[in-house]
């Protein structure tokens, strides 16, 4: 039996989303669920206590990242990343693929692997199917991701079926190369850009190699909104209704009710992360940027109708305060109501599947937010 | 009867060091403390439950650093300070004297108060006795200080001798302007550098004026500590016996230990946290710096005798990756555990006056941290 497993609950007579169950070595968590993203083996100015508090359940880390510091090796004579980290719940890892091909400017793909440059001090650096197994064996993580390329939006066809013939090569490379398989489970990763034949070919390629749960790989990088969901509906049709599909990399509120209407179980982003560090949050009613000079006399919490930490105990101008004089205390509290925010949002999405109305839940969610007005931005 | 009020309890009988109560507003504390500082409403990233779960009492706010930014007027429509910041402890702010004289290129001292620049923005700025207690009224400090001129070292005899006259009748102007006497206490300060006679001088004055509670300033501004130690061994006699006394600005070991001996019941410095965010960590066997190479596969805690959140649940190796790659979390562990360790050896300091035998705990404490090696560093 696989390391990773997943329950189907039931599905929302409105939407067909799915409400599951995700077990792991560190715990089962229902799905659909996000989780908050911990580049470096910490989740940016949050405790594992504070994480607990809000209610995370899996957190992800970067294994590129980790491969340059402290390397895996530390990691492993630590006893593994959740041991490093003091992170008793489950950990994903990426393959480390998506940021060769983002921050590295010299890259070369062969079948072998990828020569690139290490952004920080443009060493040279290989990446494989199994080097990548090697260093998330390393670290332990409960689920880890097949290494694959991510193709720049837009690639063309010829380019993207080239390469999604070689991720699924590489796909067969890296079950080979893992060797952890009883206390980690390894994810495929669809690909295909925005070809339907492509996406099908990958989906056909990696649901024959059996992989314990799925990624929808190469969305959420730059194409519009609308071919994210066509993709999706395309997509997890194709996918093993007894495994779970995550959707990397996305973290927008829309998106995330979006891809949970579209079958989507488990996604990841760095963006209630990232833009709490400028002071803008998410809330009830839309997007607060707190820097702004009307809350310099706002004695209210960031969100009214919000029960966290940091909406429990200080104002809008205390936040706003800290935040213009760069105190990491208040990137530590926006970061905390951000996240929160994004953990709630799961957990009423996951009601609203329990009660067959996500629809109603989305109308009512993005009138509000404003995701239904002329201007609205992206989160 | 003032806000402000000090028990003291007993006399150690090998050093004559003070253990007693500190009575405010907002609780009453154990001295010899040590108080946190949190210059701009915020212990550098520590949240208040930080705080007080490492057994932290008063803490320090910087007058002159509120009065610029957020503004005090935003802190009283707030209630306060405490409210502001979410502290229901006892809170102390300085006068803005010291930033004053430390920060400002360009000031010139009348006998109305000190013209200057904002340190940040270059605008002119005038601060007074009378100005002083306007923002730490404001403020709703329990503890306020007041305004004083703290002249460099060395200074002439000369002009010492005027400044510490013009210090005496500042805090008159002080004590008439104070207008919240039922809940704020006003400590006054000696001044009078290294010269006895000027020292007698400034202790009388301000003595007759019957304050709360005494500082001796002036000190740890670049003399040598047998410099500070005779001239505490000098000013703390002056100064009655039921009030309570402040060295401002004292924060390494071998200080709070000495201080305590002559008869000082309470200490801050942005020490600890300032070298916690180069990760610089005081330890019972000394100082120790985490980002050297030697600690990168050290699974061991900062210190084997600390019981900190940071030491009971994380590695040398861990920190000094998060310091090496600025993540903020590992400033957050630093700074939780040089604050912890310096609470907790003010405890010990108040145990050894309690058993009697607080120059036998100096004397080991001195030689273990490594005070006594030729090569001692300041802390
Ligand atoms: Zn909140
Ligand atoms: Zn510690």
């Amino acid at each position: 039996m696989s390391a990773i497993t997943y329950e189907l609950i039931k599905t929302c007579k409105q939407t067909g989303a799915r409400l599951g169950i995700l077990h792991t070595p560190h715990g089962s968590y229902e799905t659909p669920m996000f989780m908050p993203v911990g580049t470096l083996a910490t989740v940016k100015t949050m405790s594992p206590e504070d994480l607990k508090a809000m209610g995370a359940g899996v957190i992800l880390s970067n294994t590129y990242h980790l491969w340059l510091r402290p390397g895996h090796d530390i990691i492993k004579e630590a006893g593994g990343l959740h041991s490093f980290m003091n992170w008793d719940q489950a950990i994903l890892t990426d393959s480390g693929g998506f940021q060769v091909f983002s921050l590295s400017e010299f890259r070369r793909i062969e079948e072998e692997g990828v020569h690139f440059r290490n952004h920080l001090n443009g060493d040279k650096l290989f990446l494989s199917p199994e080097k990548s197994m090697e260093i998330q064996n390393a670290l332990g993580s409960d689920i880890m991701m097949a290494f694959d390329e991510c193709p720049p939006y837009p690639a063309s066809h010829d380019y993207m079926k080239k390469s999604v013939e070689r991720t699924s090569r590489w796909a067969e490379r890296c079950l080979e190369a893992h060797n952890r398989t009883e206390d980690q489970g390894l994810f495929g990763i669809i690909q295909g850009g925005e070809f339907e034949d492509l996406r099908k070919q990958s989906a056909n390629d990696l649901v024959s190699l059996d992989f314990p749960g799925y990624a929808v790989g190469g969305l959420s990088v730059g194409e519009p909104k609308d071919v994210m969901n066509r993709m999706l509906e395309f997509t997890t049709p194709l996918l093993p209704n007894n495994k779970p599909r995550y959707l990397m990399g996305v973290g927008s509120p829309d998106s995330l009710i979006d891809g949970s209407i579209r079958g989507i179980d488990m996604f990841d982003c760095v963006l209630p992360t990232r833009i709490a560090r400028n002071g803008t949050l998410m809330t009830s009613n839309g997007r607060l940027v707190v820097k702004n000079a009307a809350y310099a006399r706002d004695f209210n919490p960031i969100d009214e109708n919000c029960d966290c930490y940091t909406c429990r105990n200080y104002s809008r101008a205390y936040i706003r305060h800290l935040i213009k004089c760069d105190e990491t205390f208040g990137i530590r509290l926006t970061t905390y109501h951000n996240l929160h925010f994004l953990l709630k949002l799961m957990e009423q999405v996951r009601q609203a599947i329990r009660e067959d109305r996500l629809g109603d839940f989305k109308k009512e969610f993005f009138e509000r937010y404003g995701f239904n007005s002329p201007d609205a931005k992206n989160f």
